[in-house]
């Protein structure tokens, strides 16, 4: 795809760079302590279960990538901003450990997980590890010469991210045991458990690459809002994406009982909603699918994601051009951007 | 205890400004995550089950206390470090709901502890909420005047200790599936499980009472001394102490066949090991007791462990007076160790 280029260009000459600044924060220590940083090398896709060296799937590292983008977008050195992008990519990976434990998800990224491993409370631990690490990560943005006053308003931005994220996932975790979640508290989780990393690693990009703090708040803007197109898409394509396109079920989200944006808004539906509500409380069959599916179609719950999607999209790019100008059209940031929000799988 | 008196009239006048400076970082947000919050503010002993507002016991608040002092002795307002004595003990409280987790301990201050009346995911979630918000309280410093340069070199000890904690946790777990483990390792795991944080709590008092770098290192090793001291302390009335000062039974942390400095040392013993080794791998009884206790006798455990802690109470004082000079002697920070080190329980 020709109009990616200036992206894959921009990926192929910094996603090294950018493991090589994680590699250095995650490094190992004293041998007493070895273990504990290998199992975060088998985390980050470095290692095997042995903790020999190779190569797994570590992720799209999209976060990170957004990181330098912005900080190139605002005319700054992306290495500048290495350690911000290794911080919000460590960050995002320790959430994903303690993530598998709260949930009890046995593999990621078709590897066991660190808990089925090594056992919850040393999960636990190496997470915990990463989280003071993604910080150590953030500080070394002093040896890249990014000034005192910056890195201080770098720490403030990533310290209300990494509460916000907890947040979100307080709220997730609780969507399980209540008995009715409202839109407007969905729409709230997904604020903090999507929408403020990739806010905040924007924000960061611009911050060390030097931005002013419209063109920050502009660009954290724009990746709040491309967070919540992001979240409200996958949500879609749970319910009505092209099994052949996403490679799972269709419906697949229903027969999960996923509390997702459509599903939340259609039982909210005064006709339809007690209806689906107690279909949803019995066992649900994938022959059970088709009447449920045409129970939502009674309500407008896709249109209404599908606006709220259009509309988020919509206020995520005049944030962009409001933060760069004429010169966002075709940039990097923008081709990325556009390549999560049209994704069809 | 007129020697006391300087601690105790210091320790009156500080308490309730650090309850208040923790309770404004941990003050509740918008009603929708409250819990998330309120399980927070159980946790601190501010709040029953039911998050009705209480007074519990809070644990001594001995490393803030520390954190205060330090800054008040290097001739600062203590105010000044109220941010970093808030910022240590949200740090140290974070740490015990993971621990507790961790090791499947059900009650801690004689209430239930967060994962038993919340389960694990969420306690999980608040020790990490907890987490970034110890950061958020070192980052108000700004507010009480710190410069930007003394605040990100706080930033870096502070995170430097989060990071030598999780490696200390690391080397408790495994302890207890290391079939051996030595004298030196255990001393480097009580080096990061309660040193390393003592010693942060006094290094960022220092460094926000403007101190100078000669000091603030002094103050660190008399904290690393006196938090090895403390343990080493702990490990010998663990084992010897007076069941009627402890409230323990003799020899508890033999009978609980806790890994501890003496009992590793006794192990490592050529003549005696191998035996004690065998005996303990069976079942213990307290009619095991005096033959254990005699096994122990029989090397040099107790005056190895004892020599320990007069070594590194010795530098520990040694490193305090280098820090303050003449003024050390009967500051309230000597005191305070004074009546840590002496304890007979």
């Amino acid at each position: 795809m020709a109009d990616l280029n200036g992206f894959e260009h921009f990926a192929a000459e910094w996603l090294p760079r950018l493991e090589a600044e994680m590699q250095a924060v995650l490094a190992l220590r004293e041998p007493d302590v070895a273990q504990h940083y290998q199992m975060m090398h088998y985390h980050m896709g470095w290692a095997d279960e042995s903790f020999q060296p190779g190569l797994f799937d570590t992720g799209k590292r999209i976060r990170p990538l957004m990181c330098l983008m912005a900080c190139a977008a605002v005319g700054g050195e992306p290495a500048t901003a290495l350690p911000a992008a290794a911080a919000v990519e460590i960050l995002h990976n320790f959430s994903l450990i303690h993530d598998d434990i709260q949930d009890g998800d046995r593999t990621r990224r078709h590897r066991p997980t660190l808990w089925t491993l090594w056992g919850v409370p040393q999960a636990i631990n190496v997470g915990d590890g990463m989280f003071a690490l993604a910080y150590a990560a953030l500080l070394r943005g002093k040896q890249r010469g990014v000034g005192d006053a910056r890195l201080l308003a770098a720490l403030e931005r990533f310290t209300t991210c990494c509460a916000a994220l907890t947040e979100g996932q307080h709220l997730d975790m609780g969507f399980e045991t209540r008995e009715s979640v409202s839109v407007a508290i969905y729409l709230r989780m997904i604020e903090g458990k999507t929408a403020a990393l990739l806010a905040a690693s924007l924000a960061l990009g611009a911050l060390l690459g030097g931005a002013d703090k419209t063109t920050e708040d502009a660009l954290y803007r724009f990746g709040r809002h491309i967070g919540l197109v992001f979240q409200i898409r996958d949500d879609i394509l749970g319910i009505w994406g092209d099994p052949a396109v996403t490679g799972k079920a269709a419906g697949n989200d229903i027969l999960r009982r996923k509390k997702s944006l459509p599903l939340l808004y259609a039982l909210e539906d005064p006709r339809v909603g007690p209806l689906l509500h107690d279909r949803m409380g019995q066992a649900i069959s994938p022959t059970d699918l088709p009447g449920l599916l045409d129970l939502l179609a009674q309500t407008s719950a896709q249109s209404y994601a599908e606006k709220q999607a259009a509309h988020h999209h919509q206020m995520g790019m005049a944030a962009l051009a409001e933060a760069l100008g004429p010169s966002a059209k075709g940039a990097p940031l923008e081709l990325l951007a556009m390549g999560l929000l049209e994704r069809q799988a």
